[in-house]
């Protein structure tokens, strides 16, 4: 580079030919599938171990040194052992000292320990720089290459330099570092590749909890009472008929449930003429959840299409409909065509069709690389004009299918109306103040506050 | 780091251990929620604020100066400002010459002004390096973290310096920079976020047009024909019937018109016998927005899956076949089973099925994260080879479906054809140039033009 | 930046006002596209070539010298010229050395050259530092922006800085740059661009085969036996009636056959009594198709969902249900309703529904931004947890559906069972090999085997 020789200086020592040099301590799989990943990437690594022999599994351009000679080879060490042998670190720390630490480490519970991995070795080895990094990075994905999970790698550390040089070798190796600040974010870092969809967890259970109420009631109502008055055996309904009744409500009762929070919101705001004070705690969360409770939604609308289809190939309806004829052949009566009906059954299976539409509309919406790649704009109005767009489509469909069942009598068995009334309650509560709230003497004040005005101005004097 | 003391120097400055500070004029929502989100990435952040009082809203990590000192303690000074107030920036130029000066305000409307935000406030201090950036996301979004929408953060300016250090702060809370240029390009960023889909204006108004003209078209022939001839009322076809006819004209025509202007394009090049002249400008949008019209259309052949699955349920269908069987039962005959119907009827569905098969898989790959993960040869695999076929098959569905009618004269009410005959004449215009195109005697000359050959070459003297 | 002078010298070369001074060799469709691409980011280009006259073809901004005048220019000089006419840089070797020198060129075909492009370079011109990059975007997709495949830019390169300059270039022209290390990986590289869909070789041709054995086999049983003993012609069934009999067959096979290695390498580790050893090649080959596997198997899925669908509304099943309604009709004689028979209906039917929810699942959390967006323990329970009851509900719906056919004499025609059954076979294999597994006296030794225990240490000594 003799053209430019006024940034020799400047580039010398970050991008020399070779890449530098890590030392990694530890030799079991993690540090042995992170070395030979960095190998490939260019960097020398060097193994810290207690056993010098070269062992087959370790990667064979990396050398084995003892501790303390590995570490005076690298500026940065990446501390590939358990959190419980640490303290053989101690008598090490004067070499240590002004070193980069990577704590790689992982734990086998969430919050095993009220100290985070990384927080208690920067205490054990107070002179160096600890950054906790690549806890979320499998050792068999980083070795076959198959990174299908995260390849997002979440950095922290209190040392900005040492985290600039972490987050190179991130890089470098292939993944996504996200700085996620000082060394306090370790403990949520180090407890992320431990949760199981924490985001998803209310929905599911509401969704559960709703599924089983609505099986059991289902259950009384269509097979126990037949059972009882009738004395006809439909156990068989357990199968597709009453998970055909299950799933519509338990998608409209959600669908209605992620608006919910909205329209509360900006009661509360108007309520309190300022959009300044916190919402309590439980809106807040629920407002965070409310694309899960979308999205679990959408499973079951889906499992209602699918179990609506298959309604004309099962043998119960083929032979319903056949005894039909067959009592109206031999009887030789033939039931008129009323108009009526058919404008109401053609009418909620077409409300039907194009709620579903929409609602897979806004489903593929949500995906990341759908919604990453709209602005803020196109994003609102899809998830708000699309989604109530969705509700009151899905609300009509119950509503028209419903229709016949309020009008007849025998729909209440032992008091309990039928199921779908009850599904309604929600989404025709949702939908009537949201309707309220568009006239113009609650739109206007509503949108004065949410551009900063204040009823009662009292944070800024 | 000792042991790397010749890099000290240049590193100093720019990763220290402390981040650097930055300076927030505005104290709204916008400013309040980037203060924080930097605070929470390791910056240090003074407001610069009339209003010396500390609020309550206002991080409590951050200093609140006035703007003087405010401006004094950084290089970077984000205005989060309306562009209404940024002339009592004037009296501060001083203070300001030299600094990076960011601005992250939006408009209300697309091109409001004549000149962009960002090149007025470079126009009001001459000596203040503009970038702007940060407009596209949204006060909500940094404080709840719920980045939905895009996390890209477009970024201009003309020093690249003062860029860079700006991108570094856009990553360093998480999102993801865009280099667009020079403060050329800060007119288009700030309409970015009140553009509402403008690529898919183009498909979904065509598309619409297109659903309205057979709409219409279906009615005449469907329900006021039979009313007015047969009096019978048929007003009941609007929800499904008509809308199932609609469907699938609509979702082919579309699909015609995604493969119609590369067959154009290929017939411009043949007969100019160059690929350097440019396009003209219609047919440079239409090739740009093919993408989306072939999601329109994949939006409507999914509706007319839905709407063909649902017909064996609606009541009209099913009281037809009864009063069928009955008459037949009634008068004791039988219908014959016809080979040949059998055959056409399982083709036409057949061929319906893969082709909304191969239509979805389009659909799929077309879908950001999965066309980003492949590479050229296999995305033109995709959309060229699979696409064509979809088309094939899409057509030949209609075709078997359409041949009854032609052959029916009872098809033609009032001189109007059937509708699907009308769907079919851009699909098979479109297959029939392209299958003229595969000859070798203009193939050959085609593939020639694209590796850039020209029967008179004109462009290299 | 009179603020902050310490920085100044850092600086200055890499991160001036103006982006340094690039230079093109070739004037063909990709240099042009390249160079107006880096103007519009704020580069200088210069571009060298023969013919010295500006042609309009060339970004205005640009300059074109002689290739010495351009070379001396730059630091970078991008070659976008053939690899046949490399030969021509070599009287410009004097000129060329310490440059950058970027190769972009691509073959016609995999493994053209037994020397990759690059490397071919770099032996040309010793004293250059070759970076190989930018082969994988075309010329196109950079002029239009319509960047919709691949943004990553594979770079690789023996000189680190050099490859770090080159890297800043793709950044800065939107794309994403992904380090390959060294200049060996050049001939992977330029094979890329040239494979269409290698990973999924493999599972399409097994389905295919698949396909046209079950396709023969059915054909046989339920086309040709009728034909000959009873001549009756059942040649319309090959439409749909066959193709839904092979789609669940080959879908549930191949879904078996994703978790078949993973038994596999189970029964191998305990056999082993350590992990250490290596697979066979052909098992790690497998492991690593495993998703591609279960998204062919999903497509067959879905196409059976489809054609399973559509039965009602096929011409053959109403003429056949009408038919046997008739005779009922006209012997007077009613069906009487069998309850087993309709909880075997409907219980198959939906598990078939269930099957289907969690394979289309599992295929949404295998897109590359939901599987990018989850933690590892997250997507091991979503691909091993919910794949497994997956292939439980699939498994136990051909079961059911597979039932009566069992006891049916009938259901064998020329001695060949009927097709359903053979598909059961691997399916039944895994689960109860899996079954096996998951007892303690296996289960404890394998998840110790996985953690790193040896029955027989052998590779420490």
């Amino acid at each position: 580079m003799n053209t430019n020789p006024s940034n020799i200086m400047a580039l010398t020592s970050t991008t020399s030919n070779k890449k530098e040099t890590v030392c990694i301590f530890g030799t079991g799989d993690f540090g042995r599938a992170l070395g030979y990943k960095m190998i490939q990437s260019g960097y020398s690594v060097v193994f810290g171990s207690r056993q010098l022999q070269p062992s087959s599994l370790i990667p064979k351009d990396a050398e084995v040194l003892s501790h303390t000679e590995a570490a005076q080879k690298a500026t940065i060490i990446i501390i590939a052992i358990p959190r419980q042998h640490y303290n053989f670190l101690i008598p090490l720390a004067e070499i240590l000292h002004g070193k980069v630490l990577v704590d790689v480490s992982n734990n086998l519970k969430l919050n095993q320990y009220s100290q985070s991995n990384a927080e208690y070795l920067a205490q054990l080895i107070p002179g160096a720089k600890v950054v906790k990094a690549f806890n979320t990075v499998s050792a068999w994905a980083l070795q076959s290459g198959a990174l299908d999970a995260s390849r997002q790698v979440f950095v922290c550390g209190d040392d900005e330099k040492a985290k600039q040089m972490v987050m190179d070798i991130v890089r470098a190796v292939g993944l996504t570092p996200l700085d996620r600040g000082s060394l306090l974010a370790a403990q949520e870092i180090e407890n992320y590749p431990l949760q199981l969809f924490p985001m998803w967890k209310f929905p599911i259970f509401l969704s559960l909890g709703l599924t089983a109420f609505f099986f059991f009631y289902s259950l009384i109502r269509d097979v126990i009472y037949p059972y009882v008055y009738e004395n006809q055996d439909f156990s068989f309904f357990i199968a597709i008929s009453i998970p055909n009744r299950i799933c519509p409500i338990v998608a409209l009762s959600l669908l209605a449930l992620v608006y919910l929070p909205g329209v509360l919101a900006a009661i509360i705001q108007l309520y309190r003429g300022t959009k300044y004070s916190r919402f309590p705690d439980w809106l807040d969360k629920w407002m965070l959840c409310r694309k899960q409770l979308g999205l679990v939604a959408l499973a079951f609308a889906f499992l209602h299409v699918l179990y609506t289809f298959v309604i004309p190939i099962r043998y119960y309806v083929r032979w319903k409909l056949n005894s039909l004829i067959l009592s109206q052949a031999l009887n030789n009566r033939t039931d008129p065509f009323i108009n009526t009906y058919s404008w109401l059954n053609d009418s909620y299976l077409a409300l039907g069709i194009l709620g579903f539409f929409l609602f897979v509309l806004l489903g593929i919406t949500s995906l990341p690389s759908v919604s990453n790649s709209v602005n803020w704009r196109e994003f609102r109005f899809v998830q708000s004009k699309l989604g109530y767009l969705t509700l009151i489509l899905c609300t009509a469909h119950t509503l028209i299918y419903g229709e016949r069942l309020f009008l007849n009598a025998s729909s209440y068995r032992w008091y309990l109306p039928n199921a779908c009334m009850l599904s309604l309650i929600v989404p025709c509560i949702v939908l009537v103040v949201k309707f309220v709230l568009v006239f113009p003497c609650l739109d206007k004040p509503l949108t004065q506050i949410r551009q900063g005005w204040e009823r009662n101005p009292r944070h800024s004097e």
